[in-house]
């Protein structure tokens, strides 16, 4: 299972001329992730080719001019491929009509959004976290801004009252957060048993998680606590970050 | 003229009870100039309050929870006002059709919304020159990136071949990066006369800016670069900067 992440030296992978969208994706990318989800939820068929983002491949910025993953290939458009994985995520939403996740309503659309942007309270400091060595020490403050931001989402569940943040299914928002939520799972491992989610606390936040697992688009990208963990230790080594240690869903192996 | 931006010690200001939109602003700030130029290009009636944003009112974090302008208040709802530029932005043309911005090709937009997203590459440095107090020699490199940022902006005006960026009038991408491009006439009174844009390399932008300041919403807001450069050099003064020193327009002022 060696090399699916086309790194340095790699030929672009050759897709079939079926029309299909392409996704360059990394397998622990959780910007990737949010893709994958909405192609996913919206049974929108796709093939993926996997990136080394360490040793990128030559010829991947002629695809993301600047190197970033997600990028989503549209075959019929000779345009560059899509970046930026909220506007790739939208691109889909509305371009594909079944299961919309969007709201059609437009203060209610500018809510969700609001409340992704404050997601962000969360993704800075997550990462500060996991670009530390040592882990919570590494990091002054980190750890606790980032369980403060989780606060808003636990009053914005309650307050909507309903099991997922767009609803009774998972929605625009509940796809977009996902991705670093699944990811606390790792903080055990990483930092300590004292810092999985607080039980009482988080209550409604828990629940979520355990009814979004249930979800047949997040169980089928679902990486476990232990499985990022490991990865998230393999960036550290002098030979980089082991992309390959999970054997990839058969579906998403690129064909070439 | 003074005090039109309300700060500490300040009350909330009361607007009459007549429906309109509420904005809370600062004259000088780019993000609150974005919500402006999409309510004026629409013909929305609205109210603004300015904030002073070094001394901020003790009331302000019920309207903003962290603080920022542009916040849109919604008197006809109950929930929190918006925050967020482009949040607010898109909410406004989504809800008010009159003299759409937006593109309603889901991949247009897209493409749109990618190169609103590459004009952080100017606006990043762009602000690590505006708070330099030594100009260029205080943010090295800066001003390389930010102009190197603007090629692809001259290059996406030459491939779409049109007058603006949304084609024959000024629309999304045209109103969401003008603040910024408008602060460029400052250059020279801040960094220097080199630092004009150059003539030859950016012959459609400058094009561009010439027919857009024109348009009737980017002239009903415009400030001159050296009304910027003033603006920025008092953002150094002991006693912070001086939001008051122009004339608001009348139809601007609060009423209380």
């Amino acid at each position: 299972m060696s090399n699916i992440h086309l790194g340095k030296g790699s030929q672009p992978p050759t897709f079939p001329e079926d029309g299909k969208l392409r996704l360059y994706s990394m397998r622990f990318c959780p910007f990737a992730q949010r893709v994958h989800l909405v192609l996913e939820a919206k049974n929108i068929p796709y093939h993926t080719a996997y990136i080394n983002l360490k040793q990128k491949p030559e010829w991947y910025t002629q695809k993301s001019p600047l190197g970033k993953v997600p990028a989503l290939e549209i075959p019929t458009s000779k345009d560059d491929p899509l970046i930026e994985s909220l506007i790739i995520a939208d691109y889909l939403d509305d371009q594909y009509p079944q299961n919309r996740l969007n709201s059609t309503d437009p203060l209610q659309r500018a809510r969700d959004r609001i409340l992704i942007e404050r997601f962000n309270g969360f993704i800075t400091p997550y990462y500060k976290l996991m670009f530390s060595q040592t882990g919570v020490d590494g990091a002054p403050g980190a750890i606790t801004d980032a369980i403060n931001a989780l606060d808003v989402f636990e009053a914005e569940l309650k307050k909507r009252g309903s099991k997922f943040f767009n609803g009774s299914k998972p929605g625009f928002v509940d796809y977009m957060i996902w991705p670093w939520c699944e990811r606390t799972d790792a903080f055990a491992f990483l930092l300590g048993d004292k810092y999985e989610l607080d039980k009482v606390r988080f209550s409604k936040l828990i629940e979520w998680k355990d009814l979004m697992k249930e979800d047949n688009a997040i169980k089928s990208l679902l990486i476990s606590g232990e499985d990022h963990y490991k990865f998230r230790r393999s960036t550290f080594r002098a030979e980089g970050p082991d992309y390959d240690f999970l054997p990839i869903p058969a579906k998403r192996i690129r064909t070439n």
